[in-house]
């Protein structure tokens, strides 16, 4: 039986809403975040960036609402809720919720919560870069946290997978930045290997991006 | 053939690797935004965003570079970039896909791009908050667009799916916006639909939302 940890309103909704469409039991489960609880050790641990929801199904834990809206609709075919693969339907899906989940529902997370991104004075440009800067030496942590998970070289492991392509072009827009990715230690391995991948020499040099690349 | 359009170490970098991974075909169409070709007529009828990479794959049209790289994954299983439908290790690619486009990528363009959060000047958060808010106006309107484009009630026309319920969950979140997702003609006849359905009315029910729910 799937298990989601929610909170009201929160981005469970739309996997919430999922798991009715599909008609599969579930468990919800609250995580009280006006007591913290997602900031709790043992949410943590299931969600390391201590976010709402997550989504347990057997040995597996999912996290990103998209993520297990995407996984829902794949594990039931029957519901109708993705296209075949290689059909139209299905891609337009997946575009439309990527930009959903990075651009919109990004955006709508800074009009709840400005202070995020400057504090509670007046900021500069460069006060706004400086915080941006700072927040993502919190998610390239979390990203070398998983290298160290999965024991490397790769997200999960030994084998080469489709977000690794895109971790390295990220890696690489942070090079010029304080901390850039190459000096967080598992993150140094991946590019490491990374740069040595034929796949990676031959897209760079036929972009004609001078090196070093990261 | 595929058909990538793009710049130099733009978004297009993640997908133009796994390309050369996979083997296939492809060509390159460079998109110059150093003379503004990315916000061109002809451009933006492929990618209403203005932003690059966009994907032609036959007639296909697809835009946001994680989806593309998804889609490439998924349409070539012999180069082993996803996991097997069911497999923890497809559900955890596409969760670090996830993870990287919505979280580090929307981060680093602050980075980048810091007077586009606050302009040239001194901001506060009611600031910050406002021009958030104008920004979603204009991805409101691209999805109302879709809309008039599907001819509704869901983005991809008569049938709902995957990322309906993420559009729902979005436009509730903007219902006490100076004009919320409501207010948009198509949009306005999505969350009618979407209100009258079942799973919804189950989904928000249980997590004890008080109406009205957008």
């Amino acid at each position: 039986m799937y298990k989601l940890y929610y909170f009201p309103s929160n981005a469970n909704v739309a996997p919430h809403i999922l798991l009715e469409e599909i008609g599969a039991p579930y468990e919800l489960v609250l995580i009280d975040r006006t007591k913290g609880a997602h900031k709790e050790a043992a949410y943590l641990q299931l969600n390391p960036g201590g976010v709402i929801p997550t989504l347990i199904d057997g040995e597996l834990v999912l996290t990103e609402s998209a993520a297990i809206c995407w996984y829902l609709a794949e594990q039931h075919p029957q519901a109708g809720l993705v296209g075949a693969v290689g059909s139209a339907d299905r891609a337009h899906a997946l575009r439309w919720l990527m930009y959903l989940t990075n651009t919109l529902q990004a955006e709508i997370l800074h009009y709840y919560y400005p202070t995020r991104l400057g504090g509670d004075d007046t900021v500069t440009a460069d006060a706004l870069k400086s915080r941006a800067e700072a927040r993502i030496s919190g998610m390239l942590t979390i990203l070398d946290n998983q290298l160290v998970t999965s024991h490397g070289p790769y997200l999960l492991g030994e084998k080469f997978c489709v977000a690794d392509a895109f971790l390295f072009m990220l890696c690489r827009w942070t090079r010029n930045m304080a901390k850039p990715a190459r000096d967080y230690p598992q993150l140094a391995t991946f590019v490491q290997t990374m740069v040595a991948r034929p796949s990676v020499i031959r897209a760079m040099t036929q972009e004609g991006v001078a090196t070093p690349w990261v």
